[in-house]
């Protein structure tokens, strides 16, 4: 399968959040590439690696951090292709300093940022973009929207 | 010109802000629609108008708002195409209020958010997305990201 | 039971924190209506659910959300009726994010926001609000008034 | 002119804020009696006051107030008629702990709160409320409301 | 014993963070009274308590609530006295709500404010303000201030 | 005249904000010393300027101090005497930094705090302090309470 | 073994969050002293430990405290060492009073901050400034950043 | 002259800063080198950059910049120098972005943050690195310590 997408977690520790990206991209039948890639710990292979990613078909790329996030914005140093961060809750601060650390970033360089660990909501907009060149997709994600709106409207029978 | 972009704002003080996303798909050659229609002021409208975009090739949105700014979140709500959000900083809490209302949305409706006033961001943003399927407009990105690489190491000499 | 107040929920997951809504009312003897509307996966549901209260007699709508909470806001923008919004607490930023996109709301569109998680606050305002054309729901209020007052300094036995 | 409106401010300084409160009940014919009363400095005087307001036709009290704000909530323990609350902007946090000092309040005494300097949407939840046993006020709302879309929707020709 | 402070809690729930300041004051060998009696809840009773507190020798009030926590400044609206305010920890916002209607009074009206939960300080400032005028408990407090540094570089021993 | 209070700032830079504590105490005739010591620059002379005032009849002492605002609490650390912390408004944080330093203090060393740069406060709550052996001081406080009431109430007129 | 480097803890509560700094000290082979001295409960010993530490070889001071952080501070204004602080996380904020108290310092009293609870960072830093004059330091530094980078690759497999 | 100094700013807009920098490493008379390169906008020449500079006898390296500010963290990435780093005031959120993105920096990788704007700061902790191999260095910053003291003693004389 191709791999049009790309998600790159800062550490270990962003696995459990980051399930829920890799759960949609399934559902949606993406291929995508995983890695455990620190921006702080490993630069140089993260530049390598980046730079080789559009030459491989990936047209999105997805990262993931917490505290003094710096992978999605140096990722988006790197390349051309769109970047969703997904802000990770930190230890101490609830990921308010995720959050600014990710989407805070300087004219020239953007970050698509998402909610804080709203890696599943990374996943559906990199599915959006996806979509774009792909009606096949862009109709599933009509069926996903319709579904999420019957499986709200029904959590109503619970009240 | 084809419009691949549309631009909404929530109000017309949001236009000075928003400058700098017009100038920037000026640059890329990029056509593209403005509007000011409030989320809460004009709700019925707005809903029509996303609903029609997608029909006329309309490829992204981008949605500027402040305070409680929910214009992004309810335009995602009616469209499965890319939008993505612009906090713009508002009178009183510095655009805190319109980051957070803009970028903590629920799973299922994602909104890519750009920083506090990243009028420019967000049409690169756009620009990056509508390029990974317009060869020519991923080769100006390149050149565009080297600009501002050459700018940037320039302006040192005025240290 | 004649149905004045509505109350409207974003997700099941605000349930626990509205129970003490629909106590509260109930202490009161007041009728209500109850259901799941999310404003970012249910939006068309929403507008037309909000434009049909009117014409049965509904006087108050409560909404309650979490997060980048725009149902309240969106709720007051499809009626002239008095619109109550419970910012609930967030899984991340303690409900901050709520409060914020609760109240910070522009100019001709009000919401009547309580407290994080005030969910009973929120059913007592809508019980202030019917009172003013209820004289028998004013004493009743009156007497609720005495008797947190009492329960109030009576636990100071238990210092 | 009956007044059904009662506006209390807790500074001079806050008067600047409150002018598009009373501009606004002007607009809708309602009448209304304005105050300095401090809940710190005058708290006596504010306890008669509001005591005496519902024997005189007063149907909703707006209280505005900067800092520590507690004026709206110590008015709301005085009275079961609804309490709007406008936290102003305060000099140094630019109005946080003001609006937290006026919306966190106890179960059992609710402000409806406004956002920070929202002084014309209190004036309107207020319109609102009365609107609620008033079929003209209502029928007013509902063309403020259309004027306020129309005049958001003409703004877009400045862009 | 002559009672020559007074302490006042909003709430029970306060209790358990007072009983510090309890402890201290019984070490130190001070009579007190404590009390629960909500501002907001039974503020009449609250005004008439502090008035006749000055008749019966009390020379320091130490008041304790969370959220919009008016307690201590509404206290100090009543009274000459030194009114010690300690920020109790909310439910939601960890007590920077609590913090901010405490301390930022307005001018003329001061509340002398400790840390959040900051109950054994508060009991220890108004022994401080005491023992200006009781040299043995002057003695008291110097011996205190011994013992305290005696356990924290004891506690280096743990290392 | 005696000097029963002693108010320390930590920078020239403050002078103008603690002008308001100055004119409150010669208002009520209190006798005062004024001194620029920094906790950061000048230690060691600030531990002995402290350990000398509680010979010299200074009963009460103040301190002005913004940022990582640690001079009311080193005061505090030298002495028993009650100490008052100003935190003044930071050129970057807007005085929130300050506060934090000054309010937050560990159990055994309270520091009284007051509003961000409340300095008008920090005197009156001396002279509060003072009070309670000079009755003739409790009378002026009295008064001077009667007195903002009635200019608070007056500036009613100004509506 | 030479002590080059000096840990100061300001209560014992912070030896749970600084044992990562002796961990990592000790896997450099540094010697270090460490000590609790709270800056608020035995200043004068801490201004004479402090004062003798240069004379014993001691090049670099780390000091860890909480809340009203003054410790690493009140250091620094007694030496002309680097000092490195470690806010550590508090009980109520979660450490941004911490962080603030130890990073806003005065012109001409640096503290090198590094994150909250960021024990192991702050050894590490030590490190760094002796490894200058170290050149055998300086090269385990670097086997160092290439074991952190090997496992963060490493723990990819993990994904 | 010898540069064992590295200025790196993030933007041109930074400089105003910094200038604070450059001359309390002239003041002390160090050599140093200063730049402007964008983690962000040049981050290939940035690494390159910082590769080369230890080999050039540079001891300590500076690093400012606001908002996502990458630069500290990218650099200390790359070098197992000293990193400092200053968080420059940004436009919408007073700087607190910028001290959070530099801050917060994960284990094995430290950044020795100073205050926001904290520029001069910044150069006096390079200085204090520098002394410790430098005891001529070392008798400047005793004097240095000595001249701040009495400048803030003698500017009481303006009191």
């Amino acid at each position: 399968m191709k791999k049009e997408v790309c998600i790159i977690l800062g550490s270990i520790s962003d696995k459990a959040v980051m399930m829920k990206a890799f759960a949609l991209l399934d559902k949606f039948g993406i291929g995508y590439d995983k890695q455990i890639i620190s921006a702080h710990r490993a630069l140089d292979y993260l530049c390598e690696y980046v730079e080789s990613r559009a030459d491989r078909g990936v047209k999105v790329i997805i990262a993931a951090a917490g505290g003094a996030a710096a992978l999605p914005g140096v990722i988006a140093a790197k390349t051309v292709l769109p970047v969703i961060g997904v802000p990770v809750k930190s230890s101490h601060l609830n990921g308010i300093d995720s959050l600014l650390s990710v989407v805070q970033m300087p004219t020239g360089v953007p970050v698509a940022t998402v909610a804080i660990n709203g890696a599943a909501n990374a996943a559906l907009l990199a599915v959006e973009i996806l979509a774009l060149s792909n009606p096949e997709l862009a109709r599933k994600l009509q069926i996903y929207k319709e579904e999420i709106k019957k499986a709200s409207l029904k959590s109503g029978e619970k009240l």
